[in-house]
């Protein structure tokens, strides 16, 4: 308790006593001198001791709870909040180095690149989609170039209500709206749900990609423990208690970048706490179609009969990343919403694009194509598991995801991982760093490493050159003489 | 200065002192009972006259300047800034009614549509995109539908750079970036350049679809008024005097929806103004190639030797808007932040599509294209005005554009722009009120008539429609029967 007086309060200074209060306390709070769920003294005990008003001290405990450090319970006392607070600063200033990604890495055909999780362009229905392109200009000339209307063209708007089928999602056109890709759903999303200074929850860790446009928004975010068959339920609750997010954003098969899958348990449970709390759920299907097991997936909205989930679906990594096309299902409330966003973002997603995808839809081409690519990333899966297995089996560990296009490694504690991914750089194998994933520090002993842009061979050959480094790593490091004593 | 002693300040209040006395003037402020640019009272007088502390008022006026109502000059005081304070309040509450643009309005093929500044779809080059879809089908194969690198396809930039020399504009293709249309080159600057609560300003009327966007930001918009040669320049170096704005938003030819061009002086001084005072100018060029006037048109980019210029380029009016497809040209030290913006947004535009566009400037397609609109629309142009002036000569006032889609017609003062629009939208008839372009009241007897979408026979009936609308209103106006004693 001795941290409080040592707060020293300027009366005649310009910065209200309330403000000056809560600074040193928000002080305390962001270097660890007060710690998650520590009680805050009682009012009258904090007044006294620093000689103020007790207003003042109500006042600094209010500023407080509106910048989220503390919570209050009623007939308890007020306690700061069990996140830790850098997570739910201004996030404006902390960035993740999504740079890496804009950064000009030289891509040969020698290079092996387990960074990329779009597949390579061999494997793209370009000639599916040249019969289709050709066939919508015949029949729609001119029309095909015209301005959409924002929510999407009426046909492909109908077309994916019979592909949802499909999936075991029941919807109706008018709950659709089209958007440019995944990345342009979660931009639009933002604009729609998210004002400055809003809460968003997240699974720890996820694709940097959302967390830069949730960053780029002014919004909080907040980072909850994702585990293998779904993002830690209490926790989640226990922070549901606390904040009011404007969603949560998840993905249900294969996450990015852990690979992990929901338990049909922890997928229900998620729905009920979302209905408990009154917030949404942002569902990213971006692979569920990749899946290697016999069990069929159940997308989160499939179950979703309180309409609570917000579906995106993207076809960048199983049909072509540069259609630039995608879709959302969204709950009826909040669909004007989304609207305006789409119309402001970019007005319409290409017209001649939207009517090119239903016909590819309507001749059901995708079908095959996605059994297609299933088989053939299928293959490349078990080469994967099987040679990580052959060379990384002292230095890894992880967890089998069954599906998608990524496996999320655990390196053992005496490989740096910023030292791996640039010796490998300088031997043209690229890797992606666990830290890109999170704000936070947690990941930094991680790397997802990809198929999706390399065969069998380059598999094997790159995983190799994995191994070398990482032994090479070992040998030269200082303790490398006394690491079993 | 009476209205001084009438505040009330509560001491026993949460509020701060300094703070309900900042809400008591900003409430005089906004009910215009302190007007713009008057002289607050010293310190020590409202200190004195409140029976309050010096140091209160100096942080009610501090709050105020914070808030960006007032203004401080050193050594003389503090005023009233001199814009209508509703402009500046948080903008987020106050969306002007782009609804309009979103509303189902049903559009036959009667339906005589002044309000689209579309071209119609028969006037698309679909042949000639046609054969370069398949060239580059042939040519790229899978390629055409990968990831593009976030600032756009290479080949692209290169042959913009060629292209922009018709215009008399010389850049590397280092400072262009590819972007899915104007409307998201809008949305990209925005999230580069505007934090929450930042200023900036925009012509006054201006593109809804800008202002949408900035308020969706939550950004400060200050409107200035435009006049027929440019906007106020005095008016615009007073404001930049007080506020700091990111941006200035402008068009120089054919602004939407005055149909109004700059004079090369007002452009001198506007690129002066940007460097005198350290903003950046968005010239937003989405119809400078119609131009049925003598003269050559000056993008402000071509005389921009400071680098204060972001110049935005879109095709939808002049080729195909289900293209989605423009460019930016913008200095240096901002393409970093435009290209994280870019990739935040969407990652990429449609590969395919650039490669498409790519091909089509270099095949100098878009000359002969760019002629054929020109002549079509500088006919559509003369048969506009010859007939606004045959049927609405008694009703209207206007500026000629010599360019353009559209004329901007002050109705006279019997008239209701709501009215009227409604009564014409029962005849099959729309047009766009004044309304939509400015979040001020000012434009409310205007009206955008624009002829991109409209042949020389529906002109006539549509103008003709009009004015017999009009002449139904000014008789059963109650005032009708003495509108001339």
């Amino acid at each position: 308790m001795n941290h409080f007086v040592s707060i020293q309060l300027d009366k005649k200074s310009k910065t209200p006593l309330y403000k000056q209060l809560g600074d040193a306390l928000y002080n305390f709070i962001q270097k660890g001198v007060l710690k998650p769920n520590t009680k805050l003294p009682t009012i009258r005990t904090l007044a006294s001791q620093l000689k103020i008003n007790n207003v003042t001290v109500v006042n600094a405990y209010k500023y407080l709870e509106n910048k989220g450090v503390v919570y209050a319970q009623i007939g308890s006392g007020t306690y700061v909040s069990p996140l830790p607070s850098e997570i739910i600063s201004p996030p404006i200033s902390r960035k993740i180095d999504t740079d890496i990604q804009l950064k000009q890495i030289t891509i040969t055909k020698n290079t092996i690149n387990f960074a990329s999780i779009s597949p390579t362009t061999n494997l793209f229905p370009v000639e599916d989609f040249k019969e289709v392109f050709n066939q919508v200009l015949e029949r729609d000339k001119g029309d095909a170039f015209s301005y959409q209307e924002s929510q999407g063209y009426y046909g492909l708007r109908e077309s994916i209500v019979d592909y949802l089928k499909n999936y075991g999602i029941n919807t109706k056109s008018d709950n659709i709206q089209i958007i440019s890709g995944a990345q342009q759903g979660i931009d639009i999303l933002s604009k729609a749900l998210l004002q400055f200074g809003d809460i968003l929850f997240v699974e720890q860790p996820t694709y940097h990609g959302a967390i830069a446009v949730f960053q780029n928004r002014g919004a909080r975010i907040v980072e909850i423990p994702l585990e293998s068959d779904g993002i830690n339920i209490p926790l989640l609750e226990d922070y549901l208690k606390i904040y009011n997010p404007k969603f949560i954003y998840m993905m249900s098969y294969y996450q990015n970048p852990t690979g992990y899958s929901y338990s049909l348990n922890k997928k229900r449970k998620l729905l009920d706490l979302a209905e408990k709390y009154n917030t949404y759920i942002i569902e990213d299907d971006y692979l569920s179609d990749l899946n290697y097991s016999k069990e069929p997936n159940i997308p989160l909205k499939a179950l979703d009969h309180r309409n609570r989930v917000i579906y995106i679906k993207s076809f960048s990594k199983i049909l072509m990343p540069g259609l630039r096309l995608g879709f959302l299902v969204a709950p009826k409330p909040l669909l004007n919403h989304i609207l305006s966003a789409k119309h402001t973002t970019d007005i319409s997603t290409s017209s001649f694009i939207q009517r090119v995808f239903d016909l590819y839809l309507r001749k059901e081409l995708w079908k095959n194509h996605i059994n297609k690519i299933c088989n053939i990333y299928n293959k490349r899966y078990d080469c994967f598991i099987h040679n990580i297995n052959k060379y990384l089996d002292n230095y890894v560990t992880y967890t089998k995801p069954n599906g998608g296009l990524s496996l999320w490694l655990k390196l053992i504690p005496s490989i740096s991982t910023k030292t791996l991914c640039d010796k490998l750089l300088s031997k043209d194998v690229i890797i992606s760093p666990g830290s890109l994933f999170s704000t936070s520090q947690n990941f930094s002993s991680f790397i997802r490493l990809s198929f999706a842009a390399v065969d069998e061979k380059e598999i094997e050959k790159g995983l190799k050159i994995i191994k070398d480094v990482i032994e090479k790593m070992i040998d030269n490091s200082p303790s490398s003489t006394t690491p079993f004593l």
